[in-house]
């Protein structure tokens, strides 16, 4: 991998800068307010930032990069899908359950629902990450998907990933915003005291911990480099020219007898042809 | 070009969106605010969300795009960089006047400045803004800054761009939470008044602008197509293979003589080859 050093480097930074948020949310409501409960009372509201750092930031951006880790290339792509699937599935319930956890606090105090910004763009969040780990799902991991198809959903798959990561991020933002508003009263949001600053810090953490990760996801000499295609006779309407071919592979430990065409010249130029048509199914 | 029905499509819809977000944001402050003025009320506030909305947010979207629009591949790369940094000048312009509005506003009331999570990403964002622009300016306009250096600063100039234009629209969804949450006190934000409607709109609008434009600068055949290299004998030392040469055209008008590599194979082969190592200056 080309500049090894600096990968490692960023992804270290960006697991602490995301671990750290994850603390900050902890020492919030656990230092500065109610602390957690499922009772419809101020410790159920305070899972909703708590799992939203957690799931929807944290593991999201973790799902998004998972692809680019350069000791996971030895494994099936099968498999690294299947974690990829599996890190976004955990993000997608624990998005669930904070809302949930939000709706049923605003039902126990007669707060109305959906009429914030925050709310609007929240949810829209949920929904579109909803279906596009359905099709996800169903283009890329069952096996019935024609590659053409693929091929063809896989730019929209990234662009909408990321979109919906930096769409979650600017939906946390705003969360903040609102919930320092209406919880700080005496002392006011605006006199800054103790609790506003150190959420406030939450807040930039938040924004650097995506900024990491958009980074490491657009750097195209960090992609994951494509399998070897399999050596048979191509059929007539199969697999066009550069598409990958699904791996046979289904865990790390035999993934070696594949490792011929690893940063190969061949794999390389084939690499850019389908960065060219938005055609590789890496990030 | 590839999809020139597709790109026309995407340019005419984001144009659309972007200019009725700034017709929201001037029927938001006529219609339900004060409307505009400089005395140190409510109507100097108001010059904030018009400015953001019209520089910060329309105006940074077109200039970002400004390169990919595919009439203006027969204009010189120098009059593109040119447009590029004038639309950028005028958006921060606009954005530094609209926090001056906010700061004069704040203290004529007596009310803190610089508390909010939404004061603190918004000035960073004018902070790195300037600083693209002044390195921008430096390193890609002025002709001193050797070729090597453009080259390995030109993707870190792109996805600061593309990163920027993302907080600022996060910046100005968290102000438009502060500003509904502040100003709606009766009828209240949480009943979802008109105003409240509107606003929230005004918000998705400025997301499915941001959405949009992400998309176009974003897909790599809809680049600018790099322009023909000088064909001159090349010296030890000198330009790097596949970094595009600094074209020697002025205008529009002169352009067609240096019309023959567009679109070529050869040209296509050295635009990916630049895409991976992500030296190509246009974006």
């Amino acid at each position: 991998m080309e500049d090894y050093g600096r990968f490692l480097a960023l992804l270290v930074s960006a697991l602490l800068v995301g671990f750290l948020s994850v603390i900050f949310a902890l020492i919030w409501v656990f230092h500065y307010r109610e602390g957690l409960s499922w009772d419809g009372g101020a410790g159920e509201f305070n899972w909703h930032p708590v799992l939203i750092v957690t799931g929807f930031v944290f593991i999201q951006g973790i799902a998004i990069i998972v692809y680019r880790l350069p000791w996971t290339w030895k494994c099936s792509k099968l498999l690294m899908k299947f974690i990829h699937a599996g890190l976004n599935t955990i993000a997608m319930i624990l998005a669930i359950v904070s809302m949930v956890a939000v709706f049923e606090y605003h039902n126990a105090r007669n707060i109305p629902n959906m009429y914030s910004l925050h709310s609007w763009i929240g949810l829209t969040a949920v929904i579109f990450y909803s279906l596009q780990l359905l099709l996800g799902f169903a283009v890329f991991l069952l096996p019935f998907a024609a590659v053409p198809l693929r091929a063809a959903l896989m730019p929209i798959h990234i662009y909408s990933g990321l979109l919906i990561f930096a769409t979650v991020i600017a939906s946390a933002l705003m969360g903040i915003t609102e919930k320092l508003i209406f919880s700080l009263k005496n002392p006011a949001y605006s006199t800054s005291p103790p609790e506003a600053i150190f959420v406030n810090c939450l807040g930039l953490l938040i924004v650097i911990f995506g900024a990491l990760v958009l980074w490491m996801a657009s750097r195209p000499h960090w992609k994951r480099p494509p399998e070897e295609l399999p050596k048979v006779p191509r059929r007539s309407g199969g697999t066009p020219e550069g598409t990958e071919a699904e791996s046979t592979m289904t865990d790390c430990s035999n993934a070696d007898k594949s490792d011929v065409g690893f940063n190969s010249e061949a794999a390389r130029k084939r690499n850019l042809k389908l960065d060219e048509a938005g055609q590789r199914s890496t990030m």
